[in-house]
C-alpha cells in the first residue's frame, strides 16, 4: 500500500525533518537532484482552481525532471458525468506515479486515497479542511529564518476562526518545545475554543492588538480579515486597519522577525512593507516548491546518495 | 501524405497485431521506450472536454521521451473567432509532430486531417461517430486476458442502440473467426439492425436477460443505461436491474470471464464487483494507454530495435 | 535586473538581427539546440485566451529541452481573489524563470515587468496594445523569403485603424532604408494619423483599391475587415470584396510577392489561394515559433558554440 499525506500531522517530526533537510539540499544543489524523476508522472487534479498551489506543485515535479498531466478546472473533469471520484482516481492510477488532488469537499483526499493500490495522494487541499503542503511550506520557512522550531514566539494574526493554514501551523508547531503563540484578532474571528484546549495554558495567550503585541514575536504570520465575517459594515471599518500591517507598526517589531503569509493578499500588508527584510512572504513561495520537491522524492521512495 | 487514425477499421487485422505486438513489449520494457520521442511534441486537441482519454494520450507521449500542448476545452481554443477548423489544424501543424484530436462534430477528425501535409491525426472521438483508440483499447485488453481473438464469445449489455464504443467493437471483432456475439438490452436500447447486417446470421444471438446469457460468456462488455432513453420512469425503474451487473449474475459467470466497461461507469456494475479478480475494467485504462503508446510509435514511423 | 521585451521596439535592429540569424540556425540545426534550455521553466501566464500564441510559446520552450507550467485562461488563474497582478507575477517568479504573459489590459505586461527581480517578461499581448513577437514573426518570415528589409513595398490591407500588429509593422519596418508603404482600406478604416507622422511623405500612400495597388507590391500583409467596424451593413457589403484577396487580384501580383496574415483568417483570403506558393501565412506560423525559441534563449542568456 502506498503512502499517502492527507493531513498534516500524519507525518512525524522526525520524517518531517528528513524531508526539510532533503529540500535543503535540492535547493543548494538543483542540478544534482534535476533529473531523479525522469520516466515519473504527477497527476495534477485540481477539481477547483489554485494556481499557486498547483503550479508549485507541477514546478517541483518538472524540476525533478519529471512530467505531468491533469487539469486545473472540475469543469475539464469527467466526473461531471456522474463518475465517482474513486473511479476517476483508479484510473488515474494506471496513467500516473503519484497524484496532486485539490477538492472543494472535506474529505476527499482521504476517500480517494483508500482506493489506491499503488499511487500516493498528495491532499492539495479539501475544501476548508486540510491543506498539509501549506504547512509544510510554513515550517520550511520559519526553519530557514529561524534555524530552529523550539523556543519561538509566533503571532498570528487576522482570521483564526475560519483560516485553516493557520489551525494546521499551530498543531504543528505545538509539537516542539516552548513554542509561544499570541493569537491576535478581533473578537468574531477567535482562535476555536477546541484548537486552544490542544495547547498549554501558558503556551499561548489572545489579544486584539497588533500593535502591542508585535514587539515580542519571532515570527508574525498574517492572514486575511474578510468584510463578509464581521457582524456590520460598521464594525469592520472601525477594526480593520488594526489587522493591518504598515510600517509605523513594522517600526516596533524586532529587526530579526519575519512576517509570512499563505497569499493572496489583499490589503492586510501594506506593499510599502514587500521591501523591508523582514518581509519574506515571496520568499515563502519559494521555499514551498522545494519541499513540495522533496515530498513527491519521499512518497515515491527516490533517494539520491548524499 | 502522412498516415492517420480517423475510424477503428483504417488499419488492417495485421496492422493491429503489429500494434499490439509494440504495446506489449512497452509494457514489459517501458526504459527501453522511454525517450524514444524525445523532441516530439503532440498536439492534444480537445474541443470538448474528455479528460481520461486526454490524460491517457499526453501520459503515452510523456512516457515515450515527447512532449504535450495542447487545450482541454473548446472555451480556450481559437476557433471561437471564426477561424475554419483546417486552418487552426494548419496552423497546429507548424508546431506539433502528431495530434491527437477530440471534437463535438461528426466527421471533423477527417476534414482535419485532408488539410494535412505532414502532421498524422488521430481521432480521439468525433461526436457519437468513431473512437477508434477506445476500440484498440478494447482489443488490446481482450488479447491480454484471452491471447486470442478467435472462437470467443462476447457479451455486450446495455446500450446497444447508441453506443459507438460498442459498434466499433463488434465490427472489429468481426473480422476474426468464429467469434459470437450476444446482444443483452432492453428492447429499446436494441443492436441497430445495419450492423447486424454486417455480421452472418448463426454469429449472434439478441437477449434481455443479462442472467441466463452470461453463463456462455468469455467476455462480457458493459455499457450504460441512460434513463433518459427509456419511454417512462416506470419502464426504466421495472428494467433497469436486469442490467446492472452484481456478485449474484456474477457467481453464473464462467471463472476465466472478463468483465470491460469504457468507463465512467455510474451504476450498472456494482461496486462490490471491483475486487472480482474477473472485473479488468480499471486494468482496461492502462492498456488504453499502451496501446496509445504504439500507435504514437506507428504514426511516427519510429522504430528501435527489438 | 533582467530583460523584458515589452513592446515592439525595445529590442535595437542590431538585437533583431541577432535574433533572426539564432532563429536561422536553430531551424537548420533543431537537434543542436534541443536542450540548452535543460532545467529551465517557462511560465504561461494566458489572462485571456489566444490558443496559437500560447502553444507557439510552450512548443518553442519544449522544443529547446526547457519545460512549460501555466494557464490558459483567467478563470483558473487566482487574482480572481483580489490579488494583484504584481504579487501573482512575484510569486511565479519563485518558480519559473522567464514568462510570456497576454493580459487584456493595457500595460499590464510593463506594470509586472517592474516588479522583477530576475524572471524576464515577455509581453505576449496587452489589450489592444502592443504584440511584440507577433511583429517579430512578421519580421523573420519578411527575411526569409526576401532576404532583406530594405527595398521593399509593403502593402498593408484590411482594418489599418484597430490592427495593432499592423502598426507594429509599420514602425519597425520604419526603421529600415527605402521601404515604402501602401495603406489600402476602406476610409472607416484609414491607418491613424500618429502612425503616418512617423513616416516621411514620400514613402507611403493611401488607397481604398487592392486591385490597382497590388502589382507593386513585394509584400501584401492582409487583415480582418469587422462587419462591426462599418456605420451601415449596406456599406460593409458595398466594401467588403474590395478588401478579399482571391486568384484574380493575386494574378495580378509580382511573381515573387508573398502574402503575410496574423491569422485566424475568416474570409478575407479565400482559400484557393491557400495552395499559391506565395502565400505563406501557414509558414508565417512556423517562423513565429523559431523566432520565439530565439527570443527565450536571448533573454535566458543562452548562448551555444556556432
Amino acid at each position: 500500500m502506498p503512502r499517502h499525506l492527507i493531513q498534516p500531522l500524519d507525518f512525524t517530526t522526525e520524517e518531517f525533518e528528513d524531508l526539510f533537510r532533503l529540500a535543503d539540499d535540492i535547493l543548494l544543489n538543483p542540478v544534482k537532484y534535476g533529473s531523479v524523476c525522469n520516466g515519473k508522472v504527477l497527476a495534477s487534479l485540481f477539481f477547483e482552481p489554485s494556481t499557486r498551489t498547483r503550479l508549485s506543485f507541477e514546478t517541483a515535479m518538472l524540476r525533478l525532471g519529471g512530467q505531468v498531466v491533469g487539469f486545473a478546472d472540475a469543469k475539464v473533469s469527467s466526473t461531471s458525468k456522474g463518475e465517482s471520484l474513486q473511479d476517476t482516481l483508479r484510473t488515474v492510477e494506471n496513467y500516473a506515479d503519484i497524484a496532486a488532488m485539490r477538492h472543494p469537499k472535506e474529505g476527499a483526499a482521504l476517500l480517494a486515497s483508500k482506493a489506491m493500490t499503488n499511487m500516493p495522494i498528495i491532499n492539495a487541499g479539501d475544501g476548508g479542511h486540510q491543506h498539509p503542503t501549506q504547512t509544510l511550506t510554513d515550517l520550511m520557512t520559519i526553519r530557514h529564518y529561524k534555524k530552529r522550531f523550539n523556543n519561538l514566539t509566533i503571532g498570528l494574526c487576522g482570521d483564526l476562526k475560519f483560516g485553516r493554514t493557520i489551525h494546521s501551523l499551530v498543531r504543528a508547531m505545538n509539537r516542539y518545545e516552548n513554542v509561544k503563540f499570541v493569537f491576535i484578532s478581533p473578537d468574531e474571528l477567535k482562535m476555536p475554543r477546541q484548537f486552544k484546549e490542544e495547547l498549554s495554558e501558558d503556551s499561548y495567550r489572545e489579544t486584539s492588538n497588533l500593535s502591542s503585541a508585535i514587539e515580542e514575536l519571532d515570527i508574525l504570520y498574517m492572514s486575511r480579515v474578510q468584510r463578509e465575517r464581521f457582524v456590520s459594515e460598521e464594525e469592520y471599518l472601525r477594526l480593520k486597519d488594526f489587522f493591518v500591517l504598515d510600517e509605523e507598526k513594522m517600526s516596533l517589531a524586532k529587526e530579526d522577525m519575519i512576517v509570512l503569509h499563505p497569499l493572496p493578499r489583499v490589503n492586510e500588508i501594506a506593499t510599502e512593507i514587500d521591501k523591508d527584510e523582514r518581509a519574506v512572504y515571496f520568499e515563502q513561495a519559494k521555499y514551498g516548491m522545494y519541499i513540495r520537491m522533496a515530498l513527491i522524492m519521499f512518497l515515491l521512495d527516490i533517494e539520491v546518495e548524499k
